[in-house]
């Protein structure tokens, strides 16, 4: 009977630490360390310039305000191919629609919102971004804030690279969508 | 003796069950099946003119930039009613305060970013909402991303539906606001 | 042998609770009444008149349209910097990068979403925001929607009250930065 007593209280001790550790995961949960899901895809930007409607994903709207030498103030729409290589012809397996502008007079920076939308296959679902873009940096850092369908409520981050740039044509970004909340 | 034994270790059992099954919907909750919240809405938005500033909701900062025939880069700021039903005329309950464009050079698409404002018995605070709205498809998803008062950090979607339409003058939104984070 | 097994019935109970307790933090947390981290910051905005690039942090990108008699569609963008105290020539210890709307043809109201980005000793990183401001109030409500480095994966709120303002020169927010998620 002394023994099945102390096997009880072994029991009961068990069952209080899983308790306890339960309720610390909630406040902090180790999720940083490892993504659920990381998607890596290239964004092709090519600005309109007036006539190359065929070809342009992204054209201003507004234009720069005369505050220093970086466009600041030009606001530019956008509905951008991604592709899973660096390749502009590759076939796109999503599209990023959104905007940017630029924000500084003392260096190119943009800040961004946009959504990341998939039909294929693969994957059906948005992932909606937000954030800063200090171009010069190697890599930036982006809020990934919500999701619908195959990304239903999801968060995480976007590692922005830069990558071709041709003045007032082409850009390319390469982004890690690093998600850690997934339903 | 022998009975209260077992029932002791019955009730270990559920406990150590009790205390998984917490862990387990940490860690992957199943919030996508039940709206912890669903609160249906029709969006009014009457757009500005020039000379119909008594009833206009919503105004174009910005002009189509001639890159396809569905009025890509413009962006449009709007503080629109918001009803139970699907009449104008209804008192509106809450406000949506916030801007969309368009973002398609081949269709009828937006990208919206909002604030659904509510001041009222039922409710006081705000939720705010970011996503794609591609027109054609008869439902759309856009992201919650946080919210304040009453809906103090909150997430979810909302569902549209487009209904009423009246070009250059009137459409209608229907928006079921589903949130699985309730705090 | 009869106080052992009360004493075990006891124990069960406690543990029953804390299973329950665990359970019940999931689905509403106590974090609304404690912020993980509180941040009291000063962003000061000095408005581009055409002549003053040296000084000026933010400009507007489009004019007002007409509607009502508060700027209604007039959208602006900002790199403001952001002291601990309500001085403006204090050092900044963070910028606040993004862009607000007047949005309301009966009051002043704007609607802001926005980067702070930290780059000092004590934090690296970024806080994303997004929200309506209407101004009129004392304390306004905008949503922390996620964060990027020190600030990853956080979510919260923005208080906003409103100090010295200059008419078409400058104005000051204190914002309240409460985050409730720190990972």
């Amino acid at each position: 009977m002394e023994l099945s007593k102390r096997y009880g209280v072994f029991l009961l001790l068990i069952c209080l630490f899983l308790s306890l550790a339960s309720q610390l995961s909630l406040a902090r949960p180790s999720r940083k360390l490892k993504p659920c899901k990381h998607i890596v895809l290239y964004m092709h930007d090519i600005i309109f310039k007036g006539n190359n409607s065929a070809n342009a994903t992204e054209a201003a709207a507004t234009s720069p305000v005369g505050l220093g030498p970086f466009s600041f103030g030009q606001v530019s729409i956008f509905d951008n191919p991604m592709t899973k290589d660096q390749n502009l012809h590759s076939p796109p397996v999503a599209r990023a629609q959104g905007f940017y502008f630029y924000d500084m007079k003392t260096a190119p920076s943009a800040w961004f919102a946009f959504t990341l939308v998939f039909n294929s296959t693969e994957y059906k679902g948005t992932i909606n971004v937000m954030g800063s873009d200090f171009i010069p940096a190697k890599t930036r850092y982006l809020s990934v804030v919500g999701g619908t369908g195959d990304f239903f409520m999801t968060r995480g981050i976007v590692e922005l690279q830069s990558g071709g740039f041709v003045l007032y044509e082409y850009f390319r970004l390469k982004m890690d969508v690093k998600l850690y909340e997934c339903y």
